[in-house]
Formats: C-alpha cells, structure tokens, sequence
C-alpha cells in the first residue's frame, strides 16, 4: 500500500500552511531571522537576511548558517512529499561552500530529486543576493528520512 | 619551502588564546550560545548547551545547529595546523545524523586527520550529554582550505 | 518486534561464510582481484593488490578503485549487522582521497557506527601498504539500507 | 596572473584528443570498458556497458562500477578548466544512489559548477539505460584540485 504524499492531499495554499507552521515550530529558524519563501510540491526556499549574528571570524555568513538554511530548506521540500501521518528527519547531508557568502541575503531552494517509501534525496543551491547581483555560495545532497509523526 | 604551522610556533596558552579570538569574532557563535572547550594541536571541542532557540520542529536540536558547532571545531583544528599568516575556510562538509540529538549539551570534538600543504581534512564526532550519559548524535568529514590570512 | 542480526545467528566461521559467498557472487570484486580479509561482526576487511588494470592516468590507483573496496568493505560490515532475511544495498556514500594511492595493495577497513531498524552508518578506513610500510589514503562515510532478501 | 584553461587552448578536436589521451592511459577505464562519451568545456561523458564482471551481489551494476565513471566523468569535466601544465586529483566526492543500477549500460555525465584556481567543483549524473528507457541511477558532488603536471 502506498499512501499518499502530503502535497497531494493538500491545495496549495493548505500546503503552504502546513510547511509555514512546521517552520514557526522551528526555534532555530527564527532565531537566525530566516524566513520561508516559495512552497511547491517538491520545493522549498529559505531566506536569510543578514545580521552581524550570523558570521564567522572573517566577517562573511558562516558555512554553519548556510548550511542550517539549506538544511531546512531540504527539510521541508522532503516534507511536501512525505507519506500522509509522516514527519521528516536529515539522515546526512553534504555541503559544498562555493565562494564566499557575502551580501545582503542568502536564499536556499531545496528540490526533491528522488522521492521513495522510506527515503527522499534532496539538492539544495544556496545563492547570495547582493546589489541586485546573484551568486552561488553553496551546493548540499541531502538524505532525508520518513518517519510516523507522533505529535499531530 | 614549508611554513610552521600555527601549533608549532605557539605554546599551549598562546594557541587556546589564538583560537579564542577568532571564536569570539565570530557572531554565529555567540549567538547559539556556543562555547569553546579544550584545545590542542590538531582538536579542538566546541560546546553548545541546549536552548529553545536552537531546535527543529520536533524540540531537538535543529541538525543546523549541530552541524554548525561541528564546522566551527573542525575549522579551529585545521586552524590549529594552518601555516604561519593564513586563516581557514571550510571547502565541503558531509554530516551524518546518526541519533536524534537531544539533552543539555552538545559536544562537538574536530580532530585534524591530514594535513597538506593547501588542504586539511578533519573529522568531527558530536555527541549529546543527557543525565550524565553520552551518545554520539553526528558524524562529520570536513574538507578545509588555508587562505592568506589578509586581517591581521 | 526486533528481528536478531545476523551476527547474532551465526558463529564465527559461519557469518565469513556468509559474508565470504555473498563477496563471491559479486563479479566487480573479481574482476578487480580484490580478496575478502577479515570478517567481525560490525568490521570487514578487503584486500586489493596493485594491478595495472586499476589505475588512473597517473599510473596509481584510481579513486574509483579506492572507493569500490571501501563501498564493498563498508556494506559487507554492514551486512554482518543486517536483520534475518535481510540484504543491503548503499544509499550513498562520501569519501576523501587523502593521498595519492600507490602501494602494492590497499587494505579497506569498514566498520560499522551506528545500526539502526532501517539504516546502518559505516566508517571506512582505506590504507595503502608499500615495502611495510601502511599510508592511509581513503577515508570514507556510508548510509546503508536494509532491503528484505527476494534472492534466498 | 591566471593561466589559461585547457579549454581556452585548444579547439573542440585537440581537447578532445587531450581528454582522450588521458582516458586511454587509465588503466581501470580500459579494465572496466568504459568508454569516453562527449566532451565540451567543463563537461564530459562516460559510458559503461553492463557486464557481468561489473556486479555486485544481486547482479546489479556495483556502486562501485557506478561511482568509478562517475568520479572519471567529473575528473575529466575538472582537466578541460585545469590551468596550463596542470592535471587533477580528486580529493573527495559524495554520491547518492538513487534507484537500482540495472540496464544496458550507464552514463555518467560531469558537469564544472565551480572553477577556482586551486579547487574545482563537479557535479555528475549518472543515468541507466534500458530498453530505451533512461533512468536516473546516481548524483555525485565533487571536488577536485589542480596540481601541475610533472608528467608531460
């Protein structure tokens, strides 16, 4: 038997909700200031603006700030396909830090490559915005897991 | 030519204060409530006691937040071998979540397992500190890259 | 309901038996010459002498060589710790290169972290031996998956 | 001073020949029966014919058959962007098993998302073919690093 994916129960804005209250449950996302984005079956975008609490030594965007993003941001794409009664969990991911994370925002877009009954593969691109110009900053391949949500 | 390395040109004291200046630049550390913890030539632990502001949509610590204090102790241990005048910046990194990361702490350990002339590659094991009981909740391999170091 | 491993079924001998047919079956191992070393529950060890068939454009040992025994050692641990009825299959694995990989054989050692009801994480250490002396080369991290075995 | 690109050197005829040259003095490439596929300015092509001495234990295309072409897709896509009097290593590469590797033969194709002086990052699809069919099998990050060329 094969359940149904949650972005196929759901409308689009009904979809949109539900991601937006799994996102307001997360303390970390808003203590980073980010933001959620575009919510479609399958993708998800995570912005976040900069703020002098989220460098590193040199002054740029830590890689552990790009890479909380883009890890929620591949969350919560995975989760607009899991199974109906499912929540999600990061099994692994792997980051690339491109260039230098530098600019006024970073924007991560997580997209499900490969959606199966136990597991969801993920890329995410992370790219920064600043002055109007668009750079990418990250790659990350991410393994996420379909477990039974016992908190609904 | 070879340039010494950062732990073979400073004593014990002078390297834990080396690396406490640039934790404290840092303003994603400060921010989680990061705190650093022994240093060595070649490890460095970093600690994260558990807050509301750090979790995932289930309670636990966000897979963001563990994987950020992993980078960080892996990137002050390729610190630590970096040579004279350069700084560190993380290329990749590929974490595995191996258990549901919750407790009152975080510990993330990054120990240097080669170290090459451009490159530094660490691994970092975290753990979780519940109850006085330990469980190992990450695994990372993490490529670093030393850079001229144009700060200082 | 926990099914026992497959480790816990089998004695010694038996489980390298196991272990030892299922590295027969596969025709990749043969055909690069690799030979099944060590056989622990939760640990395998592969062998792989020095062929011109395995080499890169350099004359050493191609990654992909590296990378093959160490997905070979790392899933063979794994299997030691796969439930009854079970077989593996990898769902994705990272490896760094840490050393230009020349020798008159490597040795891949996979040993499982972390075993879980659907999931095992494995750690693999690939090192190369030249006149008695071992370098490690490869470090590795592999998610395995736990599929019901159709072929028995 | 930046050095010119393999690339930017020669026309489409020589970097191929070039890319040739070095797949043919890869001595696991010719054991396996790949074959070079397209080459174009930071992508390259790889095929691999199924054989029965490329399995594992359940008669699929090995991981390790899979990843070897894609780590030399990726290698090959690096050495067309590798500065003048450079060759390339990998240093490390992450790659998710998507489905079953079955079929007639597999595709790898690497793909330059990022060309640094020192660091160039790949990304590689690997894909199955069958019966007409084409189905995604693997996706690769990786990363590889110029070093010059002692050997020409």
């Amino acid at each position: 038997m094969t359940l149904p994916r949650t972005a196929d129960t759901l409308d689009a804005a009904a979809l949109r909700d539900r991601i937006q209250t799994l996102f307001d449950r997360s303390g970390l996302m808003r203590h980073l200031g980010a933001r959620l984005g575009e919510v479609a079956p399958g993708r998800v975008h995570v912005h976040l603006p900069f703020a002098p609490t989220l460098t590193q030594h040199l002054g740029l965007f830590h890689a552990g700030a790009t890479s909380t993003i883009a890890d929620a941001a591949g969350g919560f794409a995975a989760m607009t396909q899991a199974p109906d009664g499912h929540t999600v969990l990061s099994v692994e991911f792997k980051i690339n830090l491109l260039a230098p994370a530098r600019g006024e925002s970073l924007e991560a877009i997580g997209q499900v490559i490969r959606t199966g009954r136990t597991l969801t593969i993920v890329q995410v691109d992370v790219h920064a915005l600043n002055a109007g110009k668009t750079t990418p900053v990250a790659l990350m391949q991410q393994t996420i897991i379909n477990v039974p949500d016992r908190t609904s």
